[in-house]
């Protein structure tokens, strides 16, 4: 099949009509499917319910250092979790705090913290007149979202195969109000992408003219493999000791998508001086997190291995879906010049980009038939997509029979847009 | 006995002597003896163990909205867990969000928001210069040291019997500068003092000149009867309702010291205008709290009428413990002017009063002989006890036999500390 962009008018008015028909089909059929969220599905959920007999009435309720986890105290949380945190970050459990069950809600109080005290010596943001951030897009919504109530400016920043450009990130961080950048450098949200080894090491070797210049490391999908050949990223500490630098990296993890998204345990790594600082705000702001569910996980996974064996579970249930997603995709959008879309070897998302000025039509014409996708513009700063072009598809929910209904609406929604678009600028020009 | 301050110097001398050899007895004993917290002991926990058996592998994990409890979302908590709270507090459900495990965090993060976005539609406090707070003295130390955290001026209010001075309070919030109040209104920390209808009243008729006046109202111990004719704390926001002021109401309360103090659940409870500025931050700070934890509570309790019976269970524990004190006081202590304290009808603690200048002589000594009290000075702002005369007693942690020691132990050096302290008063003179 050739481009649609070779078709004539006339051509192009045909497949819109046969692309109509079946539209219209699938508006008769009543569906009601969401994806607009990477939620895990109810039967990866199910792998993870042992964990919740890890601890009962008649268990042992002590800590290694011998603390009643069911009181009040430790406020960075059990040793043996801290430990389990840092094998899988790959850094030393002295400079990780494991806290709540959200790694988002630790990156909020870490800027929260930064806009009232401010950070390695500096003002607080908030006394700073503007800052900045640099946000590799497309990027995770909810990341902007914390920036924009925070007041904080957003610098789109293209995010490329091999990680942010790094040549554009050089250029912004000699400006002082330039205070950091939030990113997910493995399996990135949305397009699945991981950091290169030179991208990290370039990150690592940032010389930001701000003292207070800080990256937000969410490692959300570090263990998030779904292929034989996952991708590896670099530690990004162990790079940044060779420069000194390691005071600009926040790194935090979750088992959000790896035990549950509602009730796991998100912990975060940095430097001395930087958990230290972290130290001294949590000890005000809570006398502990939830112990029970930390030694929860601590007894269900056992180690870093066994979240790695958990994980291999996990991934029979999402491959298939991303299988499928791909699958779909080529069968109906291969080779019509109107959409190109990522193969991630892991993470929970596919990137679909459409072409420009479509996507928000795309996304509309979807929902409404019933297909519930995420908002177009979500992945960027502000919910404004410069181009219109990019769709973040989150097969992890449904089921696949859902998710076959809901990616052949996406498609002939997408061919729709494409055609109207089309043809809309023929008749301009 | 007569009072200490009418012995001749001779006589304190003598009773000096044998205090001293009292002391170097409990120093031999090697005892090591922590009441420095509120923190309930093993005991009470196991009472609430049951708990942990309410969701298991094979639970229902759907809460009555048909939400997975184990996934993401419901920002605000489940709407049973909404309920029960807003059943034990007296106020609408709607006005009702459940977070996490520690309704200090609720407070840190209301007071962070207001730094950084203001309330009321009022500039960021962080704007607007210097800042003050109400404190009712003695009061709670944790809440001291939020305030403290962000740099807030901190005003001491006397704690008198039925509640902060409220004379003292109306003549402070003419000053638009003053922002607010923090208090603990029933069974108050340290001092077990619960608010009179009278003070509640006059609360809520206060007309502060700043338009983003807020009170702290940690109701922690609402539930948390001991006696037999338990104190009554009026509904403050039904009060507010006569006087248009519920917006300065931010209410807090957790199961902390209902079931675990480690993995309960908080809640925060607030007008609605009040309660939308914490929906509208909550929603970026986290995808949702830890829910299996809320359905957890929920099926455990029932209901209100369920948490009230079971508090009736843990007071077998409490009251006990309550009494041993006051025996020991009272055998030990009275008629000899060195000492009063406080016998509340509630909470976790009990507030001793030594001779001004005594306090942290008396904290100091015990810990010298392995008995470790709440440090002196801890229930005033920037930990200074302007009379140094304050010590709280907090029973709940030990064994009784380990109580009844430590208890011996604080007799003695508290009379060893008094005699000191008016021997040197008579050398003065």
């Amino acid at each position: 099949m050739s481009s649609y962009n070779e078709l004539s008018v006339e051509e192009l008015c045909e497949l819109k009509n046969g692309l109509e028909d079946k539209y219209n089909k699938f508006k008769s059929m009543g569906l009601s499917l969401d994806m607009s969220r990477g939620k895990p599905g109810g039967i990866q959920l199910n792998e993870n319910n042992k964990l919740l007999d890890e601890v009962c009435s008649d268990s042992d309720f002590y800590s290694e250092n011998g603390w009643d986890v069911r009181n009040y105290g430790l406020p960075y949380g059990i040793p043996e979790c801290q430990r389990l945190f840092a094998e899988i970050m790959g850094v030393d459990e002295k400079n990780v705090v494991v806290c709540g069950n959200s790694s988002l809600n630790i990156m909020f109080d870490y800027i929260s913290q930064c806009m009232t005290h401010g950070t390695g010596g500096c003002e607080p943001w908030m006394k700073q007149g503007k800052v900045k951030f640099l946000c590799p897009v497309p990027g995770y919504d909810r990341h902007f979202r914390i920036l924009e109530y925070f007041g904080i400016e957003m610098i789109n920043i293209p995010l490329l195969d091999d990680g942010p450009d790094m040549d554009m990130i050089e250029s912004y961080v000699v400006d002082s109000s330039v205070k950091g950048m939030i990113c997910v450098p493995k399996y990135s949200n949305p397009t699945g992408i991981t950091f290169s080894d030179e991208t990290v090491r370039r990150i690592a070797a940032l010389k930001p003219a701000a003292g207070d210049f800080r990256i937000l490391w969410d490692n959300a999908y570090i263990v998030h493999d779904l292929s034989e050949s996952p991708d590896s990223l670099l530690e990004i500490f162990s790079e940044c000791k060779k420069h000194n630098s390691e005071d600009m990296i926040i790194e935090v993890i979750s088992s959000s998508k790896i035990s549950y998204p509602g009730a796991g345990v998100a912990a975060v790594a940095a430097s001395d001086s930087n958990i230290n600082e972290i130290k001294k705000r949590i000890a005000v702001q809570t006398i502990g997190p939830d112990k029970i569910n930390q030694i929860r996980h601590v007894r269900f996974f056992g180690s870093a291995d066994g979240v790695y064996a958990h994980m291999k579970k996990l991934a029979k249930h999402m491959a298939p879906r991303f299988e499928l997603v791909l699958k779909i995709f080529d069968e109906e959008l291969s080779g019509k010049g109107i959409a190109e879309w990522t193969n991630p070897n892991g993470g929970y998302f596919i990137n679909l980009k459409v072409l420009p000025g479509c996507a928000g039509r795309t996304v509309s014409l979807c929902a409404d038939v019933g297909v519930k996708l995420t908002g177009a513009g979500a992945a960027f700063p502000y919910g404004k997509d410069p181009e219109d072009a990019y769709i973040r598809i989150a097969p992890s929910y449904p089921s696949e029979d859902e998710l076959q209904s809901a990616m052949e609406v996406l498609c002939v929604c997408v061919r729709l847009a494409a055609v109207e678009k089309i043809l809309e600028k023929r008749e301009k020009s």
